[in-house]
């Protein structure tokens, strides 16, 4: 049986899977992004674990091609450009390097991006030829589909919607220092940061007064929420009406037919989903009312940019069918 | 000859203009919109001037379609839905309607996106398969273009860029009622009321105190920035830096090669272009510095909307070829 192996580059952790054209996993693997400071021993070491992956698979699998989803990641240049969470610094050219030592197809893909292909391959997007896919993760990445393809941009680097600034140059900043950026307000680390805020501005009791910023994480503002805790449900309302503001703007961009939402902020269910609708729909345009499908990925149990990667590839092939 | 009837409707005037294949106009003419409350008379009217204009041409000319921009058009349905400065109400099937009239192919699109269209095929994008036009006028209109494809959106009314919030929903009103909307800022009457504003917020000796906001226009603020007028000096470095910002974001969506501006309000050159371009490239993204050119239209002579019109029909004669 064919298969694609769909690489997720994470800063920590580098995972693989074995993807078939449905999409099946086929057997999956990980290994430390982060031991590796060098590229090309980064390279030998992914090279090795994907080898090992296929020969230690159950069923008789033949490798086709190889997808990658990454931050930074331009698809027209296969390369990884300055990376913010990776040690590679610079223009690395990845795909170039990968195909040295695996004479198979290979492309590569900023990993929101490629999660907006897997959703459209494999996801609940088939059907589909205009939606963008969010990723709500540490940061915020988007992937945009337009009259049935991926837009990439003029070098590969279209769909930073984690960077778009929502606050006329006068908000938060995100990591990359652009002030306002939506990543600032909805992210694992915005979602922090707007109960830093709330913590700031209200005195209502709350059990997360309890907690250091370090040790807040999205799991437990849910569980505060569920316990109606105010400073929790202050966060979720507030962290919702700048997504649903913020998607609203999108769909005057290119007018998706659905959005969807994946990433760990996905987790936190209707106490995001819910606001989330609610200002979306309260901001789009008339023409746009009613019309605007907000929906959780149906990758959700999966890994979007394992799928994604894989979907680089099995795209191809279907367009070449 | 084969000649196209490019159609621009406004909400005070129709005009019409025969474009050849390469975009030559051979004759235009034009006719009240306002006056026909009736939208079957003014179908009548424009069949009409549409045929007249054909006969009293020196050339010898054979119509092949009608192309038309217009206010909240969508390509799609081919209708008008609910357009604010026009006299139909509700949704009018436009090219139904005109194609009883006229048996020729007929198209129709959002003005602004049409210009797009008429960018990529008479103007400077000719080479270009990702870029974005946006049409500054009495409203702020916008065109994207990517994977060489016009993005329409779902049901056809996407790239409605002026209505964008750019305030986190704490800014002026527009004509939609859309807080903070880019057209609020950066159009005709956006430009007045940045006037008003820093007449509020600055005490400067300025000749637009002399002026009432309806006696206003971009040819006296223009005037005034020639003669260094304070108080018009800080309209346009303050519209530039509202433009650029917003084109910054426009970047990360698709990441075009070039961003053509288009419209009235670019007739003020260098007072809103110089501003503009220093914010675009200092709000820029890492990634796309230096890369996204800021171009005036190689329409701005034209009718943008009028060669987008044509651009409708003779773009999908190229692609059938």
């Amino acid at each position: 049986m064919e298969v694609v192996a769909g690489i997720d580059i994470g800063g920590t952790n580098t995972k693989i899977g074995l993807i078939t054209k449905n999409g099946e996993s086929l057997g999956d693997i990980s290994f430390s992004t982060s031991d590796y400071q060098n590229i090309d021993d980064y390279l030998d070491q992914l090279t090795l674990k994907i080898h090992s992956l296929v020969k230690k698979t159950l069923k008789e699998v033949t490798l086709i091609g190889v997808g990658i989803g990454a931050p930074n990641a331009s698809s027209k240049n296969g390369t990884i450009e300055n990376a913010a969470n990776l040690n590679w610094k610079g223009i690395v050219p990845f795909v170039e390097k990968l195909n040295q030592r695996i004479d198979l197809p290979i492309k590569i893909m900023n990993d929101a991006s490629a999660a907006a292909l897997g959703e459209m391959l494999f996801g609940k997007a088939k059907n589909m030829t205009d939606f963008i896919a969010v990723t709500l993760g540490t940061g915020f990445g988007g992937g945009i589909v337009a009259n049935g393809k991926l837009i990439d941009g003029y070098d590969g680097f279209a769909g930073e919607l984690g960077h778009i600034d929502i606050t006329l140059g006068d908000g938060r900043l995100t990591g990359l220092g652009v002030k306002g950026g939506l990543e600032a307000y909805v992210s694992a680390t915005g979602l922090k940061r707007t109960v830093m805020h709330m913590l700031a501005k209200h005195m209502d009791k709350s059990e997360l007064r309890t907690l250091s910023y370090n040790d807040l994480d999205g799991e437990k503002i849910t569980k505060a929420a569920e316990n109606s805790d105010p400073i929790a449900l202050r966060t979720y309302k507030y962290t919702g009406k700048v997504l649903g503001s913020a998607l609203a703007n999108f769909v005057a961009f290119t007018q998706p037919e659905a959005i969807f939402m994946m990433g760990g902020l996905v987790k936190s269910g209707h106490w995001i989903i819910e606001p989330t609708k609610k200002y979306l729909e309260e901001n789009l345009l008339q023409i746009y009312k009613g019309k605007v499908k907000l929906l959780e990925s149906g990758l959700i149990n999966k890994n979007p940019a394992i799928m994604g990667g894989a979907a680089l590839i099995w795209n191809d092939i279907n367009l070449d069918e």
